[in-house]
């Protein structure tokens, strides 16, 4: 019961901030992110003291090695971030916008306007650096917004946050408008999805159970964000050098990412040309191939792949890879085991491209590249806030726009209606 | 269990026919449209039994008689969901327009197209109307759409949905996208709000308590609609006869829509010389007053507000009133009772306009006029599945273009991410 009033207090305080904040210009605005950035630069010690504290316990806790590397911050992470929030200072800001508008036949003026949402909940896992993220692009839309980080960053985060909350308040900003639920209780997240009167969406940024477990409790509107099985199809007249490039770099370039591909779809026209050279570099790459029976003929060291691979988001150096036998049966595949994120075919078909990109249902549907580019930076929006995988209200890379909604304005001269 | 399965098997018939129904030319669609259109008015004879057959068990069960005229269908109003059927096959197809697009800088080309949603849920109360509202304009916009609608009016949905459906599959939709649900059980909607899996959105229409109990327990995305309680402000040096014109059409044209408005609010300078006369325009329309106790000292009538007044949608001839001691008590009031629906100033005041239009955060936000224009035809948009009072994806009047999403499609030449 007390967790539950603390964040009730918290969502109230926000909610109210927000009305505040909406009013704030944006001079204010990109001056408070650039003081923010600041005293993150000045306080760089006492930060990595506190990440210090978090790491130890971490790693007394048996955190992996690749978790660790997440949780920990240094100087250049930590100007990074700075860094991070004087591009935001520099983005246009979205409040205000004139979306549309007309002049009604009652002489009444319709202006459609982007206004911020309000009350952003953001509930993330072990990296610090999504603090000073989230703070930066919310307060430049506009809107409050409270964070729950996971324990293991607790004080790196209660840290980041506290900087930047002083700098932000000290810069014009409303006090409490960015609130840090510091209580690690699980409790904390469940009363927090539950604010919907004082909260006006919660974005989960994290790993496939944080994320169902928000979208089946929550009250308060959802964006699911970044969870990616995603596939690359190599189609039967597919250039297979252009291929095997794209197929490498989706997988190795960065697997632990949610645009990296988990599954490679082969064509059994182009099986027997395409997957030697390409199981081989894999393997010299240090990938682990879970393949059907066909790939498996392929190369002695591809074990067998179950249902539960195909539906897998490994988020490492393993690769599932299925030979299909048309591009019907790879878009069925994907609708049967994609999470709506990217997805790519390589072919050298109009016809193929073009049914590919029509019929298979995700966020970012590439022809002949790398599915690893769907990100607001690699689509010159400037920012990411995540990648929203459901399709109401904002899909693909959200930068400052998608953390917006809108109102109508309509002005008149005293009408009434008949 | 079994009502369960059988959710559970439509949701999955209608998530398979929305993958076939996205590829539907826009052709194809508008001469389904008019099919359905003709084959309403052909069995017009046939849904007015089921109809009458609805009404009697209505009235041996005590409806009232506001209910039993929403729940009633005539050969007129038959004809007028015809004619809404052949409006929307006029309307432009909102799937596949082009929304933004860019070359990056290494040659990616980059395009935001409009798709269908997927597959809709409409979960409604006793209009009949909606059914064939909700077909026409879900399968226009490329989306399968499960209706369940309100049990009283079960055979005359059920009837206006077969006639449709038939007509609809006869022109080349897919068998299975129009789905309706004849369970009468309460379960059905409790089963349906959690197939995540299947349906993309679901959309309450009716009453407080319908849309509440959705938004608590729905794992599917939603989107709020239509509860309003909306305020006109009478700002001190507002033009009084316009001001009760607006104030006057707001409450009485049309009480029991979402629009109008529940509570008037009266800037205390002005109060003596508005008030007087309002009020006995209201009493002489058999409007049922109830007054803060300032309210009361202008008119014996006046029944005492209770805080329950502030925050009820009466939907009838009702109405609370209100004197506040500026514009920032009206602004205040409105945050507090309001449901972000469609509020009004009258004002002569430019910096009182400019001040409630920055400050309300509502979907509609008037400077002199009535709040009864919110409503997509009176927009300009042609159509409307509803209001949205929340801020994601869509708000205020939902016509076409809200019931689709977007996603990029990213074509290349073999670009990898370095």
């Amino acid at each position: 019961m007390e967790v539950k009033s603390q964040i009730e207090e918290q969502a109230i305080a926000a909610n109210k901030a927000a009305r505040s904040l909406a009013n704030v210009s944006t001079i204010v605005k990109n001056d408070a992110l650039k003081a923010m950035a600041e005293a993150l630069c000045l306080c760089k010690n006492y930060i990595l003291e506190e990440n210090k504290t978090d790491m130890e316990s971490a790693r007394q806790n048996g955190m992996s090695e690749s978790m660790l590397d997440r949780l920990m911050l240094t100087e250049g992470r930590i100007e990074g971030m700075a860094e991070g929030l004087r591009q935001v200072a520099e983005l246009a800001d979205p409040v205000g916008e004139v979306v549309s508008g007309r002049q009604l036949a009652n002489g009444l003026n319709l202006t459609k306007v982007r206004v911020p949402l309000g009350v952003i909940a953001i509930i993330y896992e072990a990296r610090p650096n999504v603090t000073a993220d989230a703070i930066g692009l919310c307060l430049k839309s506009g809107n409050a917004v409270i964070l729950k980080g996971g324990s293991e960053a607790i004080r790196s985060n209660k840290a980041i946050a506290g900087v930047l909350t002083e700098a932000a308040e000290n810069a014009g900003i409303p006090k409490a408008a960015v609130q840090f639920i510091d209580s690690v209780e699980r409790a904390a997240v469940q009363e927090l999805i539950r604010m919907d009167r004082y909260v006006d969406v919660v974005i989960p940024r994290g790993g496939a159970g944080l994320i169902n477990m928000v979208v089946q409790n929550s009250s308060v509107p959802v964006i699911q964000t970044g969870v990616g099985v995603c596939h690359t199809f190599v189609d039967e007249n597919a250039d297979l050098v252009m291929a095997r490039d794209i197929a490498f770099n989706a997988k190795v370039s960065r697997p632990a990412v949610c645009n990296a591909m988990e599954t490679l779809l082969v064509h059994e026209k182009i099986a027997a040309d395409f997957l030697p050279a390409m199981l081989k570099r894999y393997f010299d790459a240090g990938v682990k191939i879970f393949g059907c029976p066909q790939t498996k003929t392929f190369d002695t060291r591809v074990e067998p792949a179950t249902e539960e691979d195909w539906a897998k988001e490994y988020g490492d150096l393993r690769l599932s890879v299925k030979i299909v036998k048309d591009i019907d049966e790879a878009i069925d595949h994907i609708a049967e085991y994609g999470t709506k994120h990217s997805e790519a075919i390589v072919t050298r078909s109009y016809e193929s491209a073009r049914k590919f990109q029509q019929n298979v249902d995700a966020a970012a549907v590439y022809v002949n590249a790398s599915t690893r580019f769907t990100d607001g930076f690699e689509f010159g929006f400037g920012a990411e806030i995540g990648i929203s995988t459901q399709k109401l209200h904002a899909r693909g890379p959200m930068a400052l726009p998608e953390l917006t909604s809108v109102k109508y304005l309509i002005n008149g001269t005293g009408q009434i209606r008949g």
